[in-house]
């Protein structure tokens, strides 16, 4: 049995960690922290989640009994305690921002913040297991992907070795639910009369999950933002509560036929359990995922067949957190990539 | 006092024009009529619509004592509708689809219609009053454009003498509310366990508001599908009742400055009452406009100046249906634009 | 393995019936009917359902080799095809709500239909394990309890040898997201743009489950309606897609404490595995159940202690229809209650 | 033109009050204070608002000038302000609760406040202009009525004088959207992700707008909490914007008629401008009433004709706050009580 620990586990991120490995075969949560919550019952406090027999514990709780950590708190705590946990010998997945950008100008940029701990950022592995499988499985620390990066890569990459036919940048409009947007725009903005019966796009062109979706690109990918210019990324908050929508803009200079395109996401689909293919002509919605590790990806083109829209759901919370940290957990224990998770 | 009759007066178009109209200082409402509430007074129908003390006729009522009839009924019986009213002498407003595209060949596969009224379709004039004031005002026919055409051009259009400076065609990718797309999708579409905690895209690449925007791009500025490309566009359900936020994606061959685009708005909105821009660095959301006549406009560009993102907001059953069309009876009549609509 | 027939399984209790079927470990689903999507896929054409392997049947499907049948189907088509049905030997679990009310004036005016199979009406067992355990572990026909009755039976019933204390009938206020009221609502009432925003009640004094609940209190209490009067039963549409919120009101002659009615409520959750009490001093809501077969209780009193107030939360579409329609299969064959549904 | 001056006009009251206030033909905005957004112009911060050429003041700005100032601040402040402002000679219409309850020890009990100005709090005048009107006229200071309050006292007192009839104290059981209940919950409880798709009971038994319900059905009816027993008040969050619906269960020791009762409401609204009585056999939804500062009432009634159901339904932000406190400003002022309301 996988002793857990989870720092920050009565935040969104945490509960949904809570929710999962309370029902994972090979998995238990030894240790879950909550400066508020701190002493109280978890199911108590949290009477949606599953009787855990466990009450949050304090921040400086003791954690040497863990096999794995997962850390679930602002960025700026993660750069503080990963490296600690690291030393000590444990596991860490990181569900923050701060271990997902190799290069240390453009994280300080995005993320306001001095990076502190260079040398484990070099080691750090991106948790994306589509694409980073086997590293995961040796990892010391796990930078588990963004929400928004997840749901763009995993519609994006497909055509990895296509995208040097791509003849502009592609074009990224994703809407995110509440729970997804929330965290991360200003003050008040989740607060239900400012959400409800409203929509809108924010930090256009300058979300910090840009870089991370440029990088990751470049570096499984021929395409070279320096030639063709960055992704454009627009993040947009939804009046509901879970799930993000990907629209994902890509022009070839060539014509590529639905077979081509459809073979493609099959074979992704086959060696990834998670990877949900839309039946020809549909779109995914986000019903299709929500409360689900799966990404549904769909697709539509134009009648030239050089301008494509990829479509991708998730549930940011799940696949785009902490499903895929438990994901992650799993191979890096060895165990199936799909336990506890379906 | 202009008398006015309403044909489909209790769908969701004809309930806005009772509501704006029970209060126009210069206009009331002498018909209304619904085949389903026939006979019924229209205040205790429609509890939250003002007094009118005005029941619903029945479709066959006597209009001739009308000055003006709005059409707000199905794309089929507009076209039945409309020439016998003009003939009559009737001047007409119609909020259906069928006299806006101006190639029938292209009307007909859009729309899945045979065009019946050739000659009526030549002579009527587009309804939107920012770029077709003057032959509004003469029109016998006035043809209210789609709610997503409306949120679109308003944002395009401003650029109207730049657009040959384009390299790629535009990207627009519009959200909207139930009471907009509902109409237009498929059976059950609108019921509210399908829509609620949802979001989707429907009819990509292939929605029949795509060649009205396309048209009245070409009529009003040298861009040319023909050597571009047609324009992206990309509907998608949002779950609220109200509003169309339209990101549209503008990519030049040179950088354009920001005070450029600002002048550009700001002239726009001098000459526009209805046209609101947003203060810089805000982008529109549907909360500024909704139960208004108003468009807000907002934008932001990459650091390049070369791609631009112009976002629109309006209540598609305002200024995107309804209150456009009193905004036309105005110019018809020759009453002040803003008459009965702030 | 137990076989499972499902008539009527596209509809939302029958959607839901697939859901937790998928993931029984004693029973499988072998046929599932639907008129509309005969012979297409289940997962494909509902792609938030688990993969089935399976494809919608016409209604006229062979069920013989079914161990059980479930009836997701309207009023009518449940009095004509159960009788049938048990004939040909197999047990039934009928969710409509023709086998509930025992006397048969008393349904025909709460329904409106003739009983045309009496004698099976008679025989029938109202599907509340958490009173009919035995009963429904040897019964032929199951009817299961309405969405309303179970919701405000778990609430007051645990009272049940204190119900001639009652000096006034209980009054029940209860409000149902829009899948447990839809359907029997009047038309377009579960349009988006009529129920989002918006808040209502819906045939006070005479919707068809007073009855029901009048009945099973008199059956399983003292309670007695002639001298009493009948509770009185308010339904409200809520604008969310699940879950019933029951107020229950009741005014006893005497002060009853605190920890006489949590010993009363402790001890029947002790008895029975989905009812969740809550911690002191909080009431349920209604994110508590949702998803889940629960039913989640708690109180609160005036200072007198002669008026309370209980308050119970299930999922309309689980504890509320199918979940609780597992539950009675669970026990008609002899399994765990809580198979498959936890 | 009667200046005015709104304290605290950047909450959700205050921009209401602004909203209605912007259109209103006898009266200007001349001071609109907040903190928060104090040198940025209205319009700018809130682009839903109408466009007013002012900007907020600081909390400190010079009210001399003003004929009549609204606080739409918390409880402590409104206790500050108000005795300042009524001796400056100010006019002042106080949105807080803290003027409202005539006895200090019930007021002390309920809002966990000492009260500092018992004078001024014996000459308020409780802004329920249906029920005060005249010495609303001449008041110097206006206590505007609590939004639970408003909409159940409008639905109880036209039974004003049969109230001695009732055998047991009303049951109140009242829905409110977040934007009425909001402020009065426990932390978080405003954030979207927990008000989402969740709905739930609070303070039940004790609310602070219990009080003030009984308080004034004991002054304006022979209603006697001594003898009968206090009202029963359960509060709701709703998840929705705007809006609260209260139903309210009289029970009679007499049969009432139906005709009896129209009659009562009938008269009620003939007197009455912003009463609307449903028709027969209708109950309030909502919609009826957001944005406007009507109150609509309809009622159900059992089959004996003693056991009652009313329900109100009210917008909390305009009848039940900002739109009665400017009803308030019109009888101030001599104007009629409909000005700029409707």
């Amino acid at each position: 049995m996988i002793q857990v620990g989870i720092i920050g586990a009565a935040g969104l991120s945490g509960q949904e960690l809570l929710y999962w490995l309370a029902d994972h075969p090979d998995a238990e949560v030894k240790v879950a922290t909550s400066t508020k919550f701190q002493g109280q019952d978890i199911h108590q406090t949290f009477p949606f989640l599953p009787k855990q027999h466990l009450s949050f514990s304090g921040h400086d709780e003791e954690l040497s009994d863990c096999d794995v950590v997962f850390l679930a708190i602002p960025n700026r705590a993660s750069l503080e305690n990963a490296p600690k946990l690291v030393e000590q010998g444990l596991r860490v997945i990181d569900l923050s921002g701060v271990y997902r950008i190799r290069e240390i100008p453009v994280f300080e940029e995005s993320y306001g913040l001095k990076h502190s701990s260079p040398e484990l950022l070099k080691e750090a592995v991106f948790g994306l297991p589509e694409y980073f499988r086997s590293s995961i499985g040796s990892a010391r620390l796990v930078a588990n992907p963004g929400c928004y990066p997840t749901g763009t890569l995993l519609g994006i990459l497909p055509f990895a070795d296509l995208l040097e036919e791509l003849d502009r940048p592609p074009i990224i409009d994703a809407k995110s639910g509440v729970s997804g947007a929330g965290g991360r725009v200003e003050d008040d903005a989740t607060n239900y009369v400012e959400v409800n019966e409203n929509f809108k796009a924010y930090k256009p062109f300058k979300h910090q999950h840009q870089p991370e979706i440029t990088q990751y690109l470049e570096e499984l990918s021929p395409f070279e933002s320096k030639k063709l210019g960055e992704p454009v990324f627009t993040p947009y908050l939804l009046p509901l509560s879970r799930g993000i929508l990907s629209g994902i803009y890509l022009h070839f200079r060539h014509r590529i036929s639905e077979s081509e395109v459809r073979k493609r996401f099959d074979a992704f689909a086959e060696e990834n359990p998670f990877i949900q293919i839309m039946p020809e002509g549909q779109l995914p919605d986000l019903r299709s995922t929500v409360h689900s590790n799966r990404c549904a990806i769909g697709w539509a083109s134009d009648s030239s067949g050089c301008q494509w829209l990829v479509q991708t759901s998730i549930d940011n919370l799940v696949k785009g957190a902490s499903g895929q940290a438990i994901q992650n957990m799993n191979l890096m224990f060895g165990l199936q990539e799909t336990c506890g998770l379906s």
